[in-house]
């Protein structure tokens, strides 16, 4: 299993104290990207290589608060689904308890945004990842 | 029907040249906000009174991209739950199209973060709002 | 002169309760932008046309805080500088008080980042400006 | 010398392909965080510690840009003047070139926003820090 670790810094607070909603979708990335990366999927000396992954649908779940200061840890699996690429996540926080759970859902295309097909190394990429747990 | 316009920055633009996905969750928050401030539910003046919509889930679909110096029109919708308040909102950008529909689903937290009921003012200004269309 | 307005949103604020300062850098390109879209040197249609404005120099001085839900004034003004352009900016909060004011430094940069000359039309647009107070 | 790293995100870039330039200020807050933890003088538990150290004026200077994906390092010293924290940093990207300096001054706040005396503790972190060479 995929695990990215995120660092919660004092910009991504709100003044409830607690890291604002949005900011979660950006640790995703964060999580996905890095994935993508291990994988050999994108290459940052072509940044192009990242636009594959555009974002079609998000959604998030929150079960706890997470705080400045907090070791994060993103949990991460991926699998095809037609011409779709879908990513879940589950984050860890304090105690080592689940705070976060999400689903993004993905469509190749290019840098004139014009739908692709799903590329034949994504769909190997992700042919080895369990999907046995319900993390939704 | 509670309609917000965004005025998109460059700044909420990434590399790929268009509104980064994050992004679409703050302009939501802002619509939420403008319509509670027009029911008289967030005073400006006493912050804290914005902390009964703690953000449980929230869900986006993206239809269409959107770029710089768009001038984003977002209607608003919401209704009680139970003890939740759900939210719907729909986004409108070049051409009047439809480019992003979401969804986000909020309890009631007091600032010690601990869940509370929903306050009646809250569920009395949601009864007025029209659910019938269907919009994700 | 020009004054651009911006209402702060709960986003913008950390863990203090108030406005985070990276975000200053945010309204004051809003101001800069909106300022130059007023003289028709920022094209929204053409997006690259923004590239001009590259930032070069920053310097942002806080007086007093802001806070969710203020409603800011940004004087903007500027001047060209050899090859330079200088925008100054000064803000308004509450009670009209001055919350900070700030200079930022461009140069003119091709799409391929190379430094370009000022372009005629944009020392002919700042012309016009006084600079007979001190901002900063 | 303190070193802080950060690898640049894509929700970082904007629409010139690069690190949009209000980011500079969020990854200067994240090596001055991680000096003030290493300094024992931010604890991640008691977040209210980090509110001695409100931004007073941020000045920040860009040679080069810098893309996704680059690994970026930041040079942290610091010193007291009178009442003020006064922070320098140097970034360094691509081929371990120099891409940005910067200085933050910084007043110690209480949670009621007022002025303080700058604490012992600070002072005494800051004596050993050398500033023989000129950085901005």
């Amino acid at each position: 299993m995929f695990i990215h670790h995120h660092k919660v810094q004092f910009y991504e607070t709100d003044l409830m104290g607690i890291v604002h909603h949005s900011n979660y979708l950006r640790f995703y990335e964060e999580a996905r990207v890095a994935w993508a990366h291990s994988k050999g999927l994108i290459s940052y000396q072509t940044p192009s290589s990242a636009n594959h992954f555009a974002v079609y649908e998000t959604q998030v779940k929150h079960r706890k608060p997470t705080f400045f200061g907090d070791d994060l840890q993103i949990e991460v699996r991926a699998k095809s689904v037609g011409n779709r690429l879908v990513f879940e996540y589950r984050m860890r926080g304090r105690g080592n308890e689940v705070c976060s759970v999400a689903q993004t859902i993905h469509v190749p295309l290019g840098i004139d945004l014009k739908l692709q097909r799903l590329p034949a190394e994504i769909k190997a990429a992700t042919e080895g990842e369990l999907w046995i747990e319900t993390w939704l």
